[in-house]
């Protein structure tokens, strides 16, 4: 009955209930080592979390390492062409496995004392441990791995959060038609970030920033897709922008494409948000010219002007499928104060390097961005350091998906350390 | 009336209760980040502090950042001329201001979402921010700021100690005769030493080790000007030094440069401490000749040989004034165990470099002192962080004034943790 | 009688009450700063620990320092030729000593105000302390320190473990014919492992994973003898190997080698094993063609076919003399995940490098067998620290060893902190 409650759930809740909606969370949120771990226990522990496309494992055998806070998951496909997810370590004194972050491999082999597990994670053979030793007993420790749509979802959790479903019945539609199964990885970008992982997803859910900030973004993307409410200051603007996107969501809608809006990002244990946008001038892809960057286009697709189908998830991702090519974004926590940003651009498993699609053509958007982003957050992450922080209001017209996305944290975590 | 005592004050109060007079302080003092935090709150948190000399700013717009412990200081000339100093940090979503140390701004605008401040600190444009916003309690924090004859002090406390103004008084008589109003700072070279802050201050109030570690200081300064009392070892040594003591002070009395010793170091909460001392040899500068480094003297100086005028404050400054230029030394903890030594060289704003003074003859000095004295402390940090340290006694002769800068920081410290 | 108990205790105990016998430890041992102090204070603090060999320091005034934890260990040979070993701190007010790894003095000085202390620790000058400084209470702070046939031990505690008598009454006859006071160091190479120390030790308590990742010291080491018992698996390769032991002792004990095993790892608080061992083809050398490494056999030997006299000490060193030459290794934590191992190859005094030996054949084998081993134990800690670890079974045919390490280290960190 009187079970004693953990210092690092103590000051969780005391931070929580300090929490002024509206506002920006307070300093320690941010700085916290004891809150980050409050973060990995139940954001990242009990959630689905968002880390890597199929096409990074196309055959059996192929796997990547995926490290977060202080995990590391091996994520590999099996001989039935299944993706399986473990804890990368193993059973016998605790060796990482698999030290590469991709490879291939027919079993998964422990360099220390050679202990060897099929790709199901069955221990099937371990030398020298005698007659009483039960390699039952002995498999890797597996961990819940879904694919929506070629987008791999993991959750640490024994009892996964069930609406996963519903985000799967919700979003195929959408997702589908550009189908990520016969997509390639064309490259994958890791940035680390000098700052709170809740920094990045925070500047990832507003465009108040992006005019100034982003000159090469804004060539394509309109930035009221991306929160904006009308206000006095913006209501000619937005309007055009209504304008399109009706005009845009009925010729989509008409090709069998779903654009409308989806927002359950603070209701849903696992929130997302989906739209179909717009994009300016030519209005194909996000490069620096708006056309396409590679002229394979995916799927049945003819039309290259399909704008973007945007997808945020919560806690840690967002995607933008074009019709040319699909950039996803994972967002996962190393520390406190350090962040990774991992992107990773598909392209049509046909499209041939340097003849379809140049790498400098369908990265110059988001490497530009991504560059820009990373400076911001950091110097906010300094700032909020700084002692002389407290807590700001959110703009009510260009940050409501940065409040939303606040609003799902407080209450996950909330409900978590009851 | 039974507050909950935090652990930060208990251990400061466990330690403080240690000290030993006419000893070195206990080892925590100089490793625990629970005492660098005191350190923080109470000796940097609730003094003046020398941070600055206005010509850094010498025009309107010009801006410095001052960084210590987890504070950055902006530091601003406003549009009167005055110095005003904020907390470098937007209201909106905390992003630090200004990342560069220094620059010239009309504004003072965040680069996250153009909030913009002017050079008083009032927000004065923030897009997006609707009907209720209310600006005017959104603007900059401030931070006290002091200049004593060109010499800027900051205090982060609501009500600073009040007896800055008996100092400005007493000092500005010995300072204003070099004008500091009328230079420009000819370099400014930043050391960050790995040790206590504290460390750095207690070698700098000594010169028991200047004769065999600082040739170049030597070449013009008298160890004996530098804490030393008469014993049997040096009384030869330290009669002579008073003699020419006692004709200088005649000499530059008459000249209407105050130069007798006042030393209110342990006596005062802004505790300072000056004297003008003879230099030896050509008497003129702190230079490896012993003659002036810049042709062109300060304010109305003609003759050059004014020895050094020196001023000690605590906690974290100390400065040389001469004939023909002026060097400024202060002291930022970074960390328990990293401190940020800056040194400032000053000269007529007139002199031009290459023809009235060169860089090399101006610096080498100090440069080759601050050397030698960063091995110093950090082998003094190593050898206290062993564990087999214990504090040692205090050389009565010569070790005086560390034992003052020591009483002064009890004293402070312990005044403030009751 | 109602002591408080310190957090560090109550952890220590908390985690050892955990220990299952037959599996590895639990993940805090290897993480957890805490427990490293507990280490620093009991194991490494109470128990003697190797740390060089008496060829570093051949002449009167010799030193080296050694750093280990929060530890800096000064051992010098004074004017009588005996080790000494103070902490390297000074007395006056906490400098370092001698900065550098190894050196000749005549005194020893601190650099700082020049306090002078005698090889014997005594101090001998210190200018300007005044008529009522006593000098005889400011002695270095000694370490006890004892070399067993020309190993270097010292113990922090001030009452060390009696039982060292007993490992130099039986190791004595084992080791002194290989006469390391007539060696000289060859060379000595330091390696910084992102470990814990206690898996550098585990590793190095079992050829379990010696013929899969060793391939360069497999070729004169027979895994078998490192803590091989036979099961089904090896039976046949184990009995030929008894067999050329047996020859091999035989022959070795007539020449008045002793040669048999004593194994007192977990009985004994200065627990330790010894054997000689055969090596196979030529059987001389732990070099990659397995003859000698260098031609001027040790002390007065003529056969060089004398196999490898192993020797290994609780907590943190092993040797192997051999009739040319001896490799000795020590393990010092640096922090919870971070050991030195420091290796020293030494040989006859009046061999000369390029004539009777060369580094590169001397040390090929075990330099590449550290940076394997490296990688093993850094891969192990990694996996260790993502907390999907759980403790796993040892091999009963292959990790005897290494158990009785854990039970040695659970044993006395038990009676310590009881």
């Amino acid at each position: 009955m009187s079970q004693s409650i953990s210092a690092q759930t103590l000051l969780t809740r005391e931070m929580l209930a300090r929490r002024r909606p509206g506002y920006s969370l307070d300093a320690p949120f941010y700085l916290s080592d004891t809150l980050l771990k409050a973060d990995m226990e139940h954001i990242f522990g009990k959630h689905w979390v968002f880390v890597a496309v199929e096409p990074q494992i196309p055959e059996p055998g192929d796997y990547i390492t995926v490290d977060f806070g202080n995990h590391s998951i091996l994520i590999v496909r099996d001989d039935d062409m299944q993706v399986q997810a473990f804890h990368n370590v193993c059973r016998h004194r605790g060796s990482r496995l698999c030290a590469s972050h991709q490879g291939q491999v027919g079993n998964i082999v422990c360099p220390y004392h050679q202990w060897t597990y099929d790709l199901t994670g069955k221990l099937i053979h371990a030398k020298h441990m005698g007659a009483d030793f039960d390699p039952t007993e002995m498999g890797l420790k597996t961990v819940h791995a879904r694919s929506l749509a070629g987008l791999i979802f993991i959750c640490l959790a024994d009892e996964p959060p069930e609406d996963f479903e519903q985000m799967v019945a919700q979003m195929t539609p959408y997702l589908a038609p550009h189908r990520l199964d016969q997509c390639k990885v064309a490259t994958m970008v890791d940035l680390v970030e000098d700052c709170n992982w809740k920094l990045t997803m925070e500047n990832n859910r507003e465009c108040y920033h992006c005019v100034t900030n982003h000159p090469e973004l804004t060539v394509s993307m309109y930035e009221f897709g991306f929160g904006y409410t009308p206000d006095v200051q913006n209501a000619a603007e937005q309007q055009r922008f209504e304008d399109i996107t009706t005009a845009s969501h009925a010729r989509w809608e008409g090709m069998g494409l779903p654009s409308k809006e989806i927002d359950v990002l603070d209701e849903r244990i696992t929130g997302f948000r989906t739209k179909r946008l717009p994009l300016d001038r030519l209005g194909q892809s996000q490069t620096m010219h708006t056309g396409v960057a590679s002229k394979k286009l995916l799927g049945e697709f003819v039309d290259p002007a399909l704008g973007g189908l945007s997808f945020w998830t919560q806690p840690n991702s967002w995607h933008h499928f074009m019709s040319d090519h699909i950039v996803s974004f994972s967002v996962l926590p190393i520390s406190a104060t350090k962040t990774l940003v991992r992107t990773i651009w598909c392209v049509h498993k046909d499209a041939v390097e340097g003849v379809d699609y140049k790498l400098e053509d369908l990265t110059a958007v988001w490497n530009a961005t991504n560059a820009q982003d990373r400076r911001l957050v950091e110097e906010s992450q300094i700032g909020i350091a700084t002692g002389a922080y407290q807590p700001g209001p959110y703009s009510p017209y260009t940050e409501g998906l940065v409040e939303k996305f606040c609003n799902w944290y407080v209450k996950r975590l909330t409900a978590l350390t009851l």
